[in-house]
């Protein structure tokens, strides 16, 4: 099967495995005591388990960060970058070099106090909230054996290594991750448990009492405990964890601080520099006598070697590439570029001159089924998913399988109950490259999943969220269900794009904008409840991209402009005919995107918005409304939680109708009236 | 031990156990298809084992649903609201009209889709928003556990019961509460877990394959499975679990939908009504020939019987309340009310008025810190805790011990890395009465929490987030670690009070605030870095409780009103000297609470904010802001996420600078006068 893995081997050690580890240890101390903060306990406990991982299995080119089949190495305990940034220096980065140890979270450096993803090379995924980076790296296992299944071997043949600690493991995120690889059994997974007992209230007893290897062995893991100083019994289980056919847990009892006489094995060695002092007796304590931030000669070459070491095997997988038949070749490629392959535009056109044509009046969510079905057929790189909402999601394509542990040529993930599981899986899949991740829960339960869509965003990758059941509309099932709040508190995450659309043709047109925007996570805010298509005319112009647009312009100029997004829009075109039944001029805008809007030229958003009078229509929370709706605006929406009952009723009882906006209406154009005599 | 808890008894069993079950079932099938929505699937799986439960071993008094001394059943699977309902009108709750049954999932009625806690007598906690029960539950077992270390077997001594099914078990929050129930060894709670094998999208090994059991024992649970449909076998577990040192998982094998011929034991019973052709099926099938809502008198009268068995036990128990000494039992009805103890006021207007007289230049979290240790020292119901960052948070009073398992009369809560779970269960605490609790973690983290801060502000329980490192000031943790949306998602939740102060004035008086709201949960957000005291004078007046207020007032009238928050109040304070400088009269507001500041009357928010332009400053992304700076006004914040370095640098290279507040007023200042000129 692992046709060109490196197998397990050591290398020609002229250098002590020991003075290997101190190179890193040391780095870290350096480079946090210069930065005067940081994290030197972890870096120092786990630098043995990383020195065996890194020069005997880990298959990385050095020179070459991104290399698509390298193994991927996921530091969960983000606070131990220092960890990272002095492997990476070590194995030869080209960008990470001395000056920026000495950078140590300073501003402009490589070398941020978390890894960043896209901000510093060889970082495969922004970590430091707890549980992200062993969630992500489930998800780049996934996508291996994905990718393995529609590639074969010689394409895609990697492991996923993760360095996570007791944090990690605590928080409940990792329960849905372990949960998930142990059912897919995604063996080539491997975390390696930073099993130090230390957390920073103190001792882990204070807090945690589980059997962590039996938890996970209950998920179905493989699961041992090593000394996690001794390098050849990590590197024994590390061997054995490879050739399972389960994901695998390798606990690795490490003493946090390791080497420093007065701070090893307490919480006092996690958050501080070390201080002068204490450096001075580590150094004694662990024979390294060398100055701040100085490699002995034979150390940085054989840790030189170890960077050089997967070169081979990266050129005889180039080689393989090369050799492929130029349609797949062409195919792999893509797939690892992200790219829309050349039949999906001509099938998002169709589609969506399809509902133009048509008219349906359908939720948004079946809208957007239909734009699966259609775009699930052209684009093979599509991965799609639930957490265990399929059929109110509506996220399943008919030509989908699901994926299993035994069918990993599926393209359909059952997530289960797992929202946050969910996010950060595909935020791994993401990362992994080859394929694009989608994925639906209620939007309301968007609060679930919230940590890894943040994430996400920083890291400006594209994750598509289906959130369905997008207002009170939703109905009986009530204000437990009902997001009133989720809409203003995800456009507030920097880089996400949220989308209400209100019709299917904006449906369309939103999956359009996800899919073309490789560099920002987006979710679709869809609807439960049908809403007829508004958007006239047969253009192909993609109108939900500049974010809101005019739906009506009335003749002789505007009284009043109403603006809505989603299932009201509609609701202000009926307003707008009942003004104009009273012989006021109302446009219509759809604001679908408020983030793509805000992006536009000034004059753009000065010419939708119009001089007249405002209101704002959105059965939500009026969160950041004030700054589209201006001083004479009203927004006509909720003022608190929802409740439970048929949306009809809901809409009317919490006055979201087109009576009311029609009136909202009336009383800013007689306010701006009275302003404009005095 | 349990000197007075019902020991199990088998009631005069005149009524067959399955017309007792029955009973529920055919109410859920009937109230499902009268509203023509719902969940008849769980209901009919576990009428079953609630009958046991309730029939046997539930401590509870129909008539009076609040005694405080009652078993607490919490039904996490609150999509199966159906069964509680059913439970509440069979055994007599005054309220559960058959009326109210008829008018499931309507508006107005006390039978929403869901259980809301405070809408329905009897419901004790919302939920819905699956895995919130069961972390619930976890705090109301700790609450007793530690209200009986306080007050005695005789006071305080009660079990608490969880309905969780599949759903409630995948959620990673599952994870954070069974890991932290087993640690503290909360041998009164009893989860019956409704193990039917499915869920939405299917069969649960389509996309779960974890050993509940062994996952249970691994987190310190004893754990067993029973056939849910075996009343005897369940009886023998639940008595099982009530002498056990442990909290007790019993997995009860059930059949969703049982009795439905066509739909049961498949996802199609889960979530739609069962139609009139399939309910008549299913009549015949369980020997239920009654017309839709009717109850025969029999099982009626038995099922009433049960809902008066506890009484003779709260009347005992109300005898011991009254035998109680004076004191002793004014301060258990203290307690349970929820009052702040009469050395309260004294002590938070000393430790204020220090602050005001001492002006202490130290971070708002130090602030807390001196407040919690002065209220702590008064209030002994104050419950304090932090997700594993307590030294950063600066939450735990001098005088607070740890609670531990051997240890409940300990009064803070070492919740571990688990931010949701102790959201959570600080929500079951503040529900089970008795205890005020609060509890640590960084604002940034908030996000990982949410969905239990939600349901505390969709409950109106008081419930005291403090949530440190609140901006870029936390420095060089970085971007992962730095709030900058926090702010805006948190105001947008309804009914949630979000206080950032901006000294230790402010400091004490968001506590002060916090403390005195009962119906409605609070985060503080507080300063990683020191803040100078800005208030001036020694009144005796809570200026937070307005939400905002002015600081500084110039002479003639106000060129400008700059608006600030939390840590950069001080910096508008020195945009205004510069202002000063240059001939223009700046005024400026404190802002801590957005939400305080709203409910004002408007002409306390007009004087406020005055008419001159406005400029906001805020370190975090513009949010709703643009409601108080009005369409001439400007804001001085983040545009995206933030970065690692030290706080200073990110504040000068991200432009909040005094210089910048007083750049964007003079801009202000032009347009309004060229407007004012136009």
């Amino acid at each position: 099967m692992n046709i060109q893995s490196p197998a397990p081997q050591m290398d020609q050690a002229t250098v002590p495995h020991a003075d290997m580890a101190n190179a890193i240890r040391f780095l870290a101390i350096d480079a946090v005591e210069k930065a005067k903060s940081g994290h030197p306990g972890m870096p120092m406990g786990m630098a043995d388990v990383a020195t065996v991982l890194f020069s005997r299995f880990l298959k990385f080119d050095a020179v070459d960060p991104s290399w698509p089949d390298r193994d991927r190495f996921i530091l969960s305990a983000g606070h131990g970058s220092m960890l990272l940034y002095a492997l990476l220096h070590l194995t030869g980065s080209a960008e990470m070099t001395l000056d920026q140890l000495q950078s140590f979270r300073q501003w402009g450096s490589k070398t941020p106090g978390h890894p960043e993803y896209g901000h510093t090379a060889g970082v495969e995924t922004t970590t430091g909230p707890l549980g992200q980076g062993i969630a992500t790296a489930v998800g780049m296992a996934l996508a291996e054996r994905l990718m393995n299944a529609r590639f074969g071997d010689g394409l895609v043949d990697h492991y996923t290594y993760v360095i996570a600690g007791d944090g990690c493991l605590m928080e409940g995120l990792s329960h849905e991750a372990i949960s998930l690889a142990g059912h897919l059994r995604l063996n080539r997974l491997i975390v390696l448990f930073d099993d130090n007992q230390i957390s920073i209230d103190g001792a882990t007893s204070l807090s945690c009492s589980d059997d962590q290897l039996a938890r996970f062995t209950a998920s179905g893991w493989s699961a041992s405990r090593v000394n996690g100083h001794d390098p050849e019994a990590v590197a024994a289980a590390i061997a054995q964890a490879r050739d399972n056919d389960r994901p695998s847990l390798i606990a690795c009892r490490t003493v946090i601080g390791f080497g420093a006489p007065n701070r090893q094995g307490s919480e006092k060695a996690h958050g501080a520099p070390l201080g002068a002092d204490e450096i001075a007796k580590t150094r004694d304590a662990l024979h390294w006598p060398h100055a701040p931030f100085h490699v002995p000669d034979a150390v940085a070459r054989q840790w030189r070697a170890v960077g050089a070491r997967g070169q081979a095997a990266h050129a005889e997988w180039a080689g393989r590439v090369a050799r492929l038949d130029g349609a797949v070749r062409d195919y792999f490629q893509a797939a690892l570029k992200g790219q829309l392959s050349g039949g999906y535009d001509n099938a998002l056109a169709k589609i969506r001159a399809h509902f133009l044509a048509e008219r349906p009046k359908i939720a948004t969510r079946q809208a957007s089924q239909l734009v699966i079905d259609v775009i699930a057929s052209v684009l093979p790189n599509l991965l799609g998913g639930s957490a265990d909402l399929t059929h109110s999601n509506l996220t399943r394509a008919r030509m989908q399988t699901p994926v299993q542990h035994d069918a990993f040529d599926g393209s359909y993930v059952h997530y289960g109950v797992r929202e946050h599981a969910m996010a950060a899986a595909m935020n791994g899949v993401a990362l992994h490259g080859g394929l694009i991740p989608y994925g639906g829960t209620f939007l309301c339960f968007a609060d679930y999943s919230r940590p890894a869509i943040r994430l996400a965003a920083l890291m400006g990758i594209r994750v598509i969220h289906v959130m369905t059941h997008d207002s009170i509309g939703l109905g009986e099932d009530g204000p437990t269900h009902q997001p009133v709040e989720h809409l203003a508190s995800l456009r507030a995450i920097p880089n996400l794009l949220v989308f209400r659309p209100g019709d299917a043709v904006e449906t369309a047109e939103a999956w359009d904008c996800a899919l073309r925007t490789p560099h920002a996570p987006s979710v679709l805010c869809l609807s439960r409840q049908a809403l007829p298509v508004f958007r006239d005319g047969i253009d192909s112009t993609n109108r939900v991209a500049r974010g809101a647009y005019v739906v009506i312009e009335p003749e002789g100029g505007r009284d009043v402009t109403l603006i809505a997004t989603g299932s009201e829009v509609s609701i202000a075109i009926v307003a707008a005919k009942l003004l104009a039944d009273d012989g006021i001029r109302a446009a219509v805008v759809s604001a679908p995107c408020f983030d793509l809007f805000r992006q536009q030229p000034g004059d753009y958003r000065a010419a939708i918005l119009g001089s007249a009078p405002r209101v704002g229509v959105e059965a939500a929370i009026e969160g950041d409304w004030a700054r589209w709706l201006g001083d004479g605006g009203e927004f006509v929406g909720m003022a608190g939680f929802g409740a439970s009952a048929p949306a009809d009723d809901l809409y009317r009882e919490f006055g979201i109708t087109a009576a009311a906006v029609a009136t909202a209406a009336m009383r800013c154009i007689a306010r701006s009236r009275i302003a404009a005599a005095e």
